[in-house]
């Protein structure tokens, strides 16, 4: 897991409910907006988009809810590239405290490349593909972690 | 799948993003204002929570994104409960344009009852359960949607 954090927010009172915690979909919303740092960093920024017509797409979001958030909590958002594609980027996002180790909740995405003309797929852009590989190259050797690929079950449930 | 919409909403401004399409976790926000409606369905409403200090955390959630949504769009959601036991409810979301009938996007989450004045874990209060119950013998007939359980990979990837 890359050490640098991706994205960091404060958790604003709008995205608390009524339990006090930072509300399932707002956990979302951030890892959303890590996303667009990703974005950014891949060379698919504003100008990056306005010049190739290519955007990032989500295609599933898997969200394991560890711990509750509060009202006014700092969040940090570390990224690990679990795969790639000519147009696919498979992620790992950990959201955790700032000073703490434990993530309060984790998130599998599949994002997928698109020329926003139709929309439809596209390979990455040469430059874009390449900082994807550069990337994937500095992350083959991190472990796969455990909540990957997990199979949502009540307790008990026999895998079919 | 139940025919009557659990939940129903318009896409506002705030909600859509650069692409001029509901945001990724607004689709996710969608889901847990519908799960707000199963509350109040089951006697987790206000109220009841008042009483018995119970409430829903969701555990898991995990979004297949299958069409883009738009401005302005009414999004309805329909629920299928797939499982469920003495604390926990294995939930699946269909959300469709009006008037549609193919979803776009699919959520399915697993919820649990916590009694937040610790917060932890406790079987539902007798009456809720007696409603959980009876909905999940109405559904137990449904067929199980074909994206439960699907675990995420880049196309051509082996299954580990």
């Amino acid at each position: 897991m890359a050490s640098d954090p991706l994205y960091t927010t404060v958790v604003p009172p709008e995205w608390v409910d009524y339990n006090g915690h930072l509300r399932d979909a707002y956990y979302g919303l951030i890892c959303s907006y890590a996303t667009d740092a990703l974005m950014d960093q891949i060379g698919l920024d504003a100008a990056g988009r306005a010049c190739t017509h290519g955007s990032l797409f989500t295609l599933e979001s898997h969200i394991h809810y560890l711990h509750e958030v509060k009202l006014g909590a700092q969040v940090q958002v570390q990224l690990q590239l679990l795969g790639c594609d000519a147009k696919r980027l498979h992620i790992f996002l950990r959201l955790v405290l700032s000073g703490r180790a434990e993530p309060v909740a984790v998130c599998e995405q599949m994002l997928l490349h698109v020329d926003i003309r139709g929309p439809r797929s596209a390979v990455f852009p040469t430059d874009v593909l390449a900082r994807v590989q550069g990337m994937a190259a500095a992350h083959r050797a991190l472990p796969v972690p455990a909540l990957v690929g997990r199979v949502m079950q009540l307790p008990g449930a026999l895998p079919s």
